[in-house]
C-alpha cells in the first residue's frame, strides 16, 4: 500500500546518528518563552515560574500500531497527540516534547522524515517544542518514546483525586469511535490480503477512521473551561475507555458513582457501524479506549457555566464510596462498571 | 547462566498493567522538595525556582545490551546512569527520573522486579525520584527509555558551547576501560556458546568488566567542582568516546583542540589488556566509549585548584578554530582528531 512512496530510499546508516538528528532537527524553531535551549546539548534546559508536569507513553509497532494502514505522518502526531493529551489531562498546556524512536534498517530516511512530519506539525498546531531525543536502531521494528513537558498555576492544576460527592461527571466530545476506527481498518487489512486488488470501502466510516488515526488531544476543553471560569474537581484522559478511567477518578478521589447509559455521547456513525459490526455501542464506549477525550467532575454549583455547551456533557455524578461505580441502563437497571479497558499486557 | 534465577516465573499478564505499575512503584517514597506529585496521575507534578534541564535515552536489547552476560539488576542500574550522566554534565543535579518499559512475554514479572531493583538501587544512591513511566508489551526484547530531569541556578549551568581559546582540557577518571570490558565479555560470551561447562574467567579484568556493567555517573566530579569553586567553561559526558565528544565540545565552541596522547588517563588493566588483545590503548580510549566519565575545560587561570587532584587530568587545551582538533602522539606527531565513536545506526 506505500509502495509508491518508497521510491526514494536513502540509508538511515549512510548519515549516521549524529547526521540524522542534524537532518531531523536542523530547521527548529523555538516557540515557548520557557524552553532556554533545545535540541544541542547534553540536556534541554527549560525554567518555569509555575509548576511543570511531566509524562510519557511509548508506542511499540505491532502492539500499538500496524504500519500496513497507518501512515508514519500519522503516526508521528498520533504519538505527539497522546502524550499532550495527559498534560491536558492535568488541566496544564503543554510546552516541550522530547521524542526518542527505536528503527530497524528495513525504514529509508524518507520514512523517518515522514514520522517526522507529523510530529512537527502535531508541535506546531499545539505550540509545543521539541527539545531532545534519542535515535537508535531497533533489531525489529519501529518504537517512538515520548515524554512531554507542561506547565500550569499551582492552583489550576486538577488531579484525579479531587471529587466530590455530588460532583457531576463530564466527558468532552464522544466516545467509541477510535475503536470502531481501528476495527474498521483490520477488516480492510483483511480484505486487502485476501485481494490485493480491493479497494479499501472507508467513506461510510470516515469519522471512525479519522478519530484512530488523527485524534486531536483536547486543548481547546482546557481553554473553554478556563473562559468558562470553571475549574473541574478532579480530570483524566481517555485513553482506554470510559469505564477504566472513571474507576481511576473514583478509586483516588475515594469515592463512588452513577453513569447513565442514554447520557454517553455517541456520534451517528458510532452508532450504525455498530449495528453493522453487531457490536454493543455502550460496551464500545465504555472500554473502546483511545478517544483522547477529557473525563471530568464539576462542583454542580458550575452546572449553569457549561449547560448546554455542544462540546460537553454531563453523564452522571458522583456517589458516596459506599456505594460502587455504577452504570445506570437504558432500562434503570443498575450494572457494577469493570475496568475491561484494552491491556497493553494482555497476551489475547 | 540465568536459569537459577527464574525457578519463580509469574507471568506478567496475571498482573495487567495497571498492576504491574502498582506492584513496581507502590513502594516508592519521594525524596526531593521539588517532586510535588509522583506516580499515579496523569502526569508527574514538579516544581524548581532553578533551571530544569531534561534529558532521554533509549536502550534496545540486542544494540545496546546483551543479556547473555547483563543481569537485569545492572542494566536497571546502567539506565539509570546513562541518563543522569546528561543531567551531571550540564554542572546539574538529578532529581527525577521516568522510566519506560516494552517487555515481551518471554520476561516473567521476577525479571522485571530485577531490573527495577536496580533502577530503585540507582534512585537510592543518586537521590533521584522514579516520578512516572509506561509499561508496555513489545513484539520483540526488552527496550527501556528514560528521561532524567535534573536542577540547577541559570549561573551555574554549563554548555558544551562555552569553551576559550587557551582554556585547558580536563577528563575525570580514566578512559577505555568499559570498552574493555564490553570485549572481555563478548569473548566469554563465545567460549561459552562453545563450551557451555567452561567457567567465565574474569579475574584480570574485573575493573573493566565493572565499568562496563555498573558504570557511575560523575555526580561526585560535580560536587568536587562546586567544593573548588571551579566552573568548567563547557562540559560534556563522554559516552561515545573522548574523540567524538571534544569534537562537539569544538564544534559547539567554535575552537579547535590539542589533546596528549601522554596523558590520557589510562588504568594499568587496560593497558594490559589491550596488549593481550593486541589493540592500541590510545584508539581505545579516544573511540571506545560508555566510560560516563565528565570531559570539560576550564580556564587556565583555575588550573592551581584542580592541580593534583588524582580524579581529574589536563590532557590538552583549547586551540583557535583554524587549528584543527589534534591528538599530539607520543612521537610528537599530530594527528587529525575524527569521530569514530560507536555508532548506533551503522550496519556493520
Amino acid at each position: 500500500m506505500l509502495e509508491n512512496k518508497e521510491q526514494s530510499r536513502t540509508s538511515l546508516s549512510e548519515l549516521g546518528e549524529f547526521g540524522l538528528i542534524e537532518h531531523l532537527t536542523g530547521q527548529i524553531k523555538i516557540k515557548n518563552k520557557s524552553t532556554v535551549k533545545g535540541v544541542g546539548d547534553d540536556c534541554a534546559v527549560l525554567q518555569s515560574k509555575d509548576q511543570v508536569v511531566v509524562t510519557t507513553d511509548l508506542l511499540v509497532e505491532g502492539v500499538h500500531f500496524d504500519l500496513s494502514y497507518v501512515p508514519l505522518k500519522h503516526l508521528g502526531y498520533k504519538a505527539v497527540m497522546v502524550n499532550i493529551s495527559d498534560v491536558y489531562a492535568m488541566n496544564a498546556m503543554a510546552k516541550q516534547i522530547t521524542v526518542s524512536i527505536a528503527v530497524s534498517n528495513r525504514f529509508p530516511l524518507e520514512a523517518i522524515e515522514e514520522l517526522y512530519a507529523g510530529i512537527y506539525l502535531a508541535c506546531e498546531k499545539y505550540g509545543v517544542d521539541l527539545v531532545g531525543g534519542d535515535t537508535t536502531s531497533s533489531t525489529k521494528g519501529l518504537l517512538i518514546s515520548i515524554t512531554a513537558i507542561g506547565e500550569a498555576k499551582k492552583e489550576d492544576l486538577v488531579y484525579r483525586s479531587g471529587a466530590n460527592v455530588n460532583d457531576l461527571i463530564v466527558v468532552s466530545g464522544d466516545l467509541g469511535a477510535a475503536y470502531l476506527g481501528l476495527q474498521v481498518l483490520e477488516r480492510e487489512k483483511q480484505v486487502f490480503q485476501v485481494n490485493p486488488n480491493a479497494q479499501p470501502e472507508l467513506e461510510n466510516y470516515t469519522y471512525l477512521v479519522e478519530r484512530q488515526l488523527k485524534p486531536e488531544a483536547r486543548k481547546d476543553i482546557v481553554e473553554l473551561l478556563k473562559s468558562l471560569e470553571v475549574k473541574p474537581t478532579a480530570m483524566i484522559d481517555i485513553s482506554d475507555g470510559l469505564s477504566s478511567e472513571i474507576l481511576h477518578i473514583c478509586k483516588q478521589s475515594k469515592t463512588g458513582c452513577v453513569i447513565y447509559e442514554d447520557k454517553i455521547p455517541l456520534d451517528p456513525q458510532v452508532i450504525s457501524t455498530c449495528e453493522e459490526f453487531n457490536l454493543d455501542s455502550t460496551t464500545i464506549a465504555l472500554s473502546g479506549g483511545e478517544d483522547y477525550e477529557l473525563l471530568f467532575t464539576i462542583s454542580q454549583k458550575d452546572f449553569d457555566k457549561i449547560k448546554g455547551n455542544p462540546n460537553l456533557t454531563v453523564i452522571g455524578y458522583i456517589a458516596d464510596e459506599s456505594q460502587d461505580c455504577a452504570l445506570t441502563t437504558r432500562a434503570n437497571e443498575k450494572i457494577k462498571l469493570i475496568a475491561r479497558g484494552w491491556n497493553a499486557l494482555s497476551e489475547e
